[in-house]
């Protein structure tokens, strides 16, 4: 298929590459020359403008958006869809609100242009892997679309098969491909959020058991209750036959191997809005999400030195018990 | 009644105080020759060692031990238990753990000593407002210490009287004067811990809103969005007709009175073992306690910068999304 | 001054007996025509719909509703305003999230018609107690206003001054009377919505550590580590002199004074909106707030049976280690 | 090697068959004469007894106790060094207490035997897969047991080395074979034990994640916001090329491929000791865990109805509100 894409970072670079490996034509742009460049130099056709992409598409043109959500996707799903013609689908890629895309689906629909919203995962590492993707948008257009997304995902691969899905008649083959429609606009990028929101509570899960790993040799322990414990090793030992093996525990293998002590890293985590997202549907569903949520609020608290309740606490504490602060 | 008091600090010298103003008859002894003279010009007789003490008291002698709780506590018991005579009463005033006080009782029961446990609640503010006691320990024995409690407790005073209570056979009058016997040894320190769980939890609460509040001049949020909150007041109205109010409400209150941005304070919040304990009890029982142990954790991440689990969080995010972390 | 007031359900019909008995003149208008006869009774005057109460307030008509927040109270704001007149007085004294007053007071403004928002704790007891009042809106309105917050608030009553508060020229003295003038439009209910979250996470730290009590009888539980706890008890003891006093702990002595067991109660916990609301205000400043969603999702897990993801946890735990579910 | 293995359970049956295949000798002793029966016919030797072990295995015994936790192991620790010679090793491959192995390596010290600690992941997939072995003990006694933990470990198999591992003069072997020695004796055990806790934060997250998705077909969400989500290929989709793909998901892919619904499922999920013990690890440290806890009493609470502490809180609400319960 051809197909414009809008916006070439670290991910949408990549899946301009990865799409022209797969046979599909593609015209890219960015605010930079430079990224523009690179990717054309792969291969893709370079438009000046998304006004220059528009017309090197032609009709029923394709548009996949991938830029950081929020105000900026938004005025370009406008920008596109002033110029677009009917019949035209805009896909937007990014980590956009998931009501934000139930909004532009409605608002698109009335212009006859279709709005497919795509969680992606996979990160840098798309490139060779694939990318795992989360599909919300029509069904009629979602199939019209599906040799791009065949493309991107990563297939098969050596990735077992899971034992009693063969067969099943309910079972979408898709999904063992990496990819599947989960359902009208706005579903995709729900998925992608709840994943992410995962994800948190996944990584939170792993530092605070190596954070109590890496305590166990402190002084104030009885002497035969430390443990000097080499946490590189424990991280690949994990990886072998555990069962919390998994790809983020892979990845923090990778970085104790290359630094124990990971003296690299301030500890200062950002979060994206997935989080957030995430516990706000837990919310409106009375959920209870006490572990994502506290993987959220670890991160808020990486980011700050105390806070104004922790000096409310000390106060409190002065005021019944006479307890001064002691410098720690 | 006559009964010596060990440990002049913070605690054991008001009580001292409050039982002379009740009539009784005070031995006191304490590291600080300084402390125990203090005492002594209030009217207590000094006593210059806990031996020395033993002598002046007479049979039955009745101990009431003020001092830090773990080994201190635990070696002045035993002490005690060496010259102590049998019928004498050990009373542990402190916040000892109860499964210490359990073995403690069953220990001294082989010698002829009662093990008598008492949480005490009221910090600095006992000696004006009595202090609120939670008892452990024989019926028989702590009938006998009913005069000492008395004097120790606040009384009915001011507090309005709970709808209800009034001549049920079943309640305790004690309980409306401020002290109870919980029941056998360790019973005491046990309800008292975990009534400093809840004090954890309590506060936290209070910790998050004003944290909350005071986040609320953020300039990430929109203009109209954004409040400068007046805190010193706004925990002042609190007081007056609110559902939250509380003594430690007052207690905020009066600290943001002096100071709306508690500048006095780091923010570095210590704990004592209750906090730990009352989680240790909650998981003996499978009992979920996400609001205590949140509570306590929060301390514990006050006296620190980042944690190494957080660098491990950046450390699989540089992993999966290259992303680098951003001074904050 | 007059008023009318629309909504007589629990607060709203004390409401307008407390400013009656404060001399002010009151209309009132109800869905219900006995909540109306009720009031009218008191003294109101009574109105058959709100045209009718806009001609019996005359001009500047100040206009107080009471009623569920979200739709019901949206649709009045709107119908008042179509007939109010410029220099007209909206206040919501309900529960309404506060950007929605934002939205308003912004809206009503190009009316000419102002828009304070009123956050009102002390639920049944205000008649009584007064009312503690957390006001948005443009100073001149809320000084306007004055008469009427100044009859509803406790006033200084027996509540002990805050020390150090006196004399001090930030100090507003309404503060201590029972209401404050928090800020803008929507300053009012936020700072109410942070009560509520703060009152969310007091009630459940008082629930949990209950819970430990209660627990402490289990069987499971060594002997002489088992105690047979008079919760009735140990609620009533906590009120006098201990560290967590509080109007909360009031209620619970008294609801334990009637049933140690508190069997007249399913234990399934409503939640309004605001304890959800404090979590996301919480979320758009990146502040941690454990113990407030911890409270919050307690009350959700209390309205279900097992969830879908405790199935789930069964499923994997059956997967990894064919364990088995044990009957409870 | 020749060793005995005591207790034939899930684990303990096929470790002997791992060992068997891997031209270890092996006698082995259960309760269950069926048991031995079993292992014995694919090549074990039986063992009447412990003592009847003890003859068969000559000297220096190894003994492997594959029981389950506390007093059971405990004894059976005890009964062997009974009869064991100096120079003897006993290893507890269960998930004991890593303080109780400390205490145990100390008694045994003094009759000359050795203790090993082993903490091994796996679980019914062992035989196939390999065990992920976490070993604490002394360093020449490791050493000598090295054959038995490399038959039982994974080995490297097809699982992709870690990058920047290789070479590095720190990083030990065996942990890319499946197995490392963490300490001295108690070591290996903490480590399994952390490991269990994070397992539990980890499923957990993907608890809250699912029980979200499934949620979002709720009938009080807007139209166009509910979505019907097929979670079976979700967690397919997942699995593959994802951030969040991990061996509990591909669990979770497969339970849920057998039935979207889960309903041979109640959700009443038990815990072992690991997760409370690593909580209170936390706690000796210091070190915040507000995942790990979280997860571990949302399974506390999987198993109880109501709690008491949630009838408070209704009646609560009911003192200060006059709110009634609405049965849910």
């Amino acid at each position: 298929m051809k197909l414009g894409i809008v916006g070439l970072g670290r991910m949408g670079g990549n899946i301009a590459r990865r799409l022209m490996r797969g046979g599909h034509e593609v015209v890219v742009h960015d605010l930079s020359s430079d990224a523009v460049d690179a990717v054309a130099k792969d291969g893709a056709i370079p438009a000046a403008s998304v006004e220059d992409m528009a017309g090197l598409l032609g009709e029923p043109a394709v548009f996949w958006i991938m830029l950081p959500a929020g105000a900026i996707t938004q005025s370009m799903v406008e920008r596109i869809s002033d110029l677009a013609k009917p019949g035209a689908v805009i896909i937007d890629g990014g980590n956009s609100f998931y009501k934000d895309d139930i909004r532009r689906a409605r608002e698109l629909a009335d212009k006859g242009i279709d709005y497919v919203d795509v969680g992606t995962s996979g990160g840098v590492w798309g490139l060779e892997r694939g990318y795992c993707m989360m599909i919300g948008g029509k069904t009629s257009v979602v199939e019209t679309l599906d040799p791009i997304f065949r493309t991107l995902a990563p297939g098969l691969g050596e990735i077992p098969r899971t034992p009693g899905r063969d067969g099943k008649p309910t079972a979408d083959e898709r999904a063992e491909l990496g990819y599947i429609h989960a359902g009208p606009p706005g579903a995709g990028h729900f998925v992608k959020m709840v994943h992410n929101g995962i994800e948190y509570g996944l990584m939170q899960a792993y530092a605070e058991g190596f954070d109590i790993l890496a305590g166990k040799g402190s002084e104030k322990l009885p002497d035969d209750e430390r443990f000097d414990l080499n946490l590189t090793d424990i991280a690949e030992v994990w990886r072998r036959g555990s069962v919390i093996s998994s790809w983020l525990l892979d990845l923090s293998a990778t970085a104790l191997a290359q630094d124990g002590k990971l003296n690299g890293f301030s500890g200062s985590v950002a979060d994206s809005g997935e989080g957030h997202w995430t516990i706000e549907a837990a919310m409106e569903q009375a959920t209870p999400a006490h572990v994502l949520s506290a993987a959220l609020y670890a991160r808020y608290r990486s980011r700050v030195d105390n806070t104004f309740g922790d000096k409310l606490l000390s106060a409190m504490r002065y005021g019944f018990g006479g307890h001064v602060e002691i410098p720690q």
